[in-house]
């Protein structure tokens, strides 16, 4: 088996936000979610929800690629396969992931639908509710994955939004074993709690085949997976199942469970909650960068917090600061 | 005479800005000048610039809209017309002017060229430096100008950049003449420096011809227009040859001279400086909404000294915060 030159490759939606003020009473009207992903299934809709919205800041985003990205920031070698139409946002997309250094070589689907976008509302608390119009990105077919690129990385990183629409789907299963065949490593995040609802079969599926190394999630995504209100059953439950799982908990920091053994952070302090987007996919970030320098669980939870405490007190899903300095302040 | 229905209607490049943040030695390889605005003239410079810059986000600008966005934001009445074309990016355009309540009705141009951009590059120093692609701005055409909005607005305001392209120069001379014959006032900003040089003799007829109410310059553009480095000999000069004259003095707050009375504000104290982007056009949209509310001089340019030192504290260049009640709690 050959040694792997990336650190890390992901799969995920290709995805521009749209970063939008709105009051809580706004969500409201609208029947959304606080905190959720909703999705949104057509061009109608999406514009319809877009057109009440207040003016927006447009950044790319995705979950995955949030993370890729914040990993390219940190200075890790990656790679990442995501599909958008060829079109101007498609092509915001496509700058800013390799303006970061990070291998991206799928091409654009012509056509329609569109490039991906997340309409994104910010409450007055920093909350995030997003409503996501997965157009291209939904269309990713097996076919476009570059198999070399998954063999070359140390980890394979999916995201269970991916898991919605059918052809990502079959991108990702295949994607996984040739990670595996390989003898990569494969990391996982359950995404939002109301995805874990849509596909806990196939989630549960894919942890009890082995087929995971690394799960993410947070307290309502692992809460959900076991259909249980108790957090610590929640977390046993799951741990017993995978390798390494780590569960953010927001303020309350988040914690790791790797071959039984459990280590926990604090949340890093910060000065002010401006937007909770990207929290997750930051953390995760921090997290994978970590492992991939072959840390300790701890000192790769206490990076993933550094990158989540960054990326939370500004609007926008990737970090702005130099995060690697912060984190190797943080590690002393 | 019929009394104006909406306060302020302007005309200007309707434009999308790419933020960026840059470091010094980035501007000096691509012997881009500090804190100007250069003109990027074909597709190809701008998609060069564009992939050299690092990740970038996005959001509507242009020098007039951003001032008519901040005048809708803090409640004023208010019109616009500029140039987009039948594309994502003009979408994005349409959107955040409209979602601010700013009437906008100039219709899409299809075909190339693309809706303008502005490379924005922002160094550590929270210092802009602008690359404009101005595409389907510079096609504005006389005709395309709607007679009656211009006819129901107080004050008619105007970008010196638009004065580049031949089409819209073209449109806003016919514009003026359409808001002085129904005996509307005229705003104008010089813009930036390097425009002055580009337009000296075509802005200075404007001025010696009476067509000009109301005059914004920073200290660079005033010295510039009178071709001298003594800034108080530059604004006596002009202020002996309009109504009003506003000029910006960065840190040291603005000047205003009207009718011969000249008033000072400092500037307003701010925390940090993020991102300068905006700040000349905020400060316009506080003294003319002060203007159009029949406030003095001294609190108008209160007013623009509040939106201005709002906007530098953020990245983009239109208001995040309240700016109506940061306005209120400084006038007391």
């Amino acid at each position: 088996m050959t040694e792997p030159t990336l650190d890390i490759v992901a799969i995920g939606n290709a995805i521009v936000d749209v970063i939008s003020q709105a009051e809580d009473s706004f969500l409201a009207e609208e029947g959304l979610n606080k905190g959720s992903m909703q999705l949104l299934f057509t061009t109608e809709e999406a514009e319809a929800l877009y057109a009440k919205m207040g003016p927006g800041v447009e950044a790319s985003g995705g979950s995955a690629a949030n993370t890729i990205a914040g990993i390219g920031a940190l200075g890790g070698k990656t790679g990442f396969i995501g599909q958008v139409a060829d079109d101007e946002l498609g092509d915001v997309f496509r700058h800013d992931i390799t303006a970061l250094g990070v291998k991206f070589d799928t091409a654009a689907r012509s056509g329609e639908p569109a490039t991906a976008r997340c309409l994104i509302l910010v409450t007055p608390d920093g909350e995030r509710t997003m409503n996501t119009f997965l157009g291209a990105s939904q269309h990713l077919p097996a076919s476009a994955l570059d198999h070399e690129l998954i063999e070359s990385a140390a980890i394979l990183y999916l995201e269970g939004y991916l898991w919605d629409p059918e052809e990502p789907r079959a991108a990702m299963d295949k994607a996984i074993d040739i990670a595996r065949n390989a003898g990569r490593k494969v990391a996982f995040t359950l995404s939002d709690g109301f995805c874990v609802d849509r596909h806990r079969n196939g989630f549960l599926k894919l942890i009890e085949d082995g087929r995971i190394d690394i799960l993410f999630a947070n307290e309502d995504e692992i809460k959900s997976l076991q259909q249980t209100e108790d957090f610590d059953e929640a977390v046993e439950k799951t741990a017993a199942r995978v390798p390494t799982l780590v569960v953010t908990r927001s303020e309350k920091g988040a914690i790791a469970v790797k071959d039984g053994e459990r280590a926990e952070v604090a949340a890093e302090p910060i000065d002010r909650m401006v937007d909770a987007t990207g929290a997750g996919d930051q953390f995760a970030a921090g997290f994978l960068h970590g492992q991939a320098q072959d840390k300790s669980v701890a000192d790769s939870l206490a990076m993933g917090a550094v990158c989540a405490a960054e990326v939370i007190q500004h609007y926008g899903p990737r970090p702005e600061a130099d995060t690697k300095a912060l984190i190797a302040k943080r590690l002393g």
